[in-house]
């Protein structure tokens, strides 16, 4: 899975009919450190998840298991909210 | 699901059968600004786009999950024409 | 689909049994200004492609949905030979 | 597969129900020689591995084929840890 | 698929144990001229290689398509041991 953080959100009234519904976030990369990559990607929300909140993505046809995207033209799914991480014992992110 | 921008189309005669009646768009990737990252893809449009136009695009066995789609080797699909993205509350690209 | 310029062939005696039979092409990869971008992927010829003609090539689970390649170990194949494309309005390749 | 470093943990308590009991390990990616090379990914744990251990990472669909992952949105799963490796006879890495 | 050259080998004693009996390669990339290219891959031998030979790497749900491999958490597989290839009719590699 990669590490990104929640930074914005996008619409889009005509696609796939079996996308309706689905809440596309706009999430940035994120490293270890929890410094942003400079890669991003497009995911469907699959937790409620909100801005500002670090996720966990899950891509490919992985992004497919879950309830909301199962057979969907869907290739990122957020299926995971971070509370915490560490780094050989030190705290790298902890959630508020 | 990426980002990006429909800059062109591409015309194959001699194809896999399969792929009869798909429409081939370029597409030109682009970041959470808006601008063009230098990547590309060629993808088959599901939703009817067009040039100019800001779309996503699924990528792997997740491009066969549309009705014009399934079951052909076909790695990417227009799945959605985008109308409009913000990133910390902040308008970055809206259609006219 | 990746756009790509086939360049050479491969030949490899000992293999999987189920890819005897597939033709192995060399392919370089080319950004939508037709140049090559330093990427490469070898193949399966789907169509009956031959050296220098301009090519779209599936990846991953997508490239087993031709006849040719299905349940076969083969993660790329070459499914349209282009006739042409377009960016912005302008032709960028157009087939002898 | 994928060599990396398993350097520390990931605690999501709120997540697609299916990925309860799964354990998150962040992992840094080494070459061949041992070093490592920037990139990084979060794994589910299917082997029960520690901090400091090196380790296979299997991504894509490919990280659902164990029992711990199936049918579970993951795409990416430590199913091995690495003992030894050897580069032209010479041992690059070995288990204390 | 990949290009590659086998460099050595890799031990794992506590795995998948689905992927018992699997032998690890190291294996790294080499572009059309034969060099390295700095990449690499571990991944499962389906068709009996050695160190040194160049060979054909298949990725993703490909690399579960062979015999050895299917249903396990492999993501890649050496499927071709390769002979020779040319680039515009020259020989690049050509096996002893």
């Amino acid at each position: 899975m990669n590490l990104g953080k929640v930074v914005g959100t996008l619409v889009a009234t005509r696609k796939e009919s079996t996308m309706d519904g689905l809440k596309f976030m706009l999430v940035k990369h994120v490293d270890p450190e929890g410094k942003e990559t400079g890669g991003h990607v497009v995911a469907a929300d699959a937790v409620g998840c909100g801005p500002g909140e670090m996720v966990l993505i899950a891509t490919g046809s992985s992004a497919r298991q879950t309830i909301a995207t199962q057979n969907r033209p869907c290739d990122a799914v957020i299926m995971a909210i971070v509370d915490q991480w560490e780094v050989n014992g030190v705290d790298k992110y902890k959630k508020d």
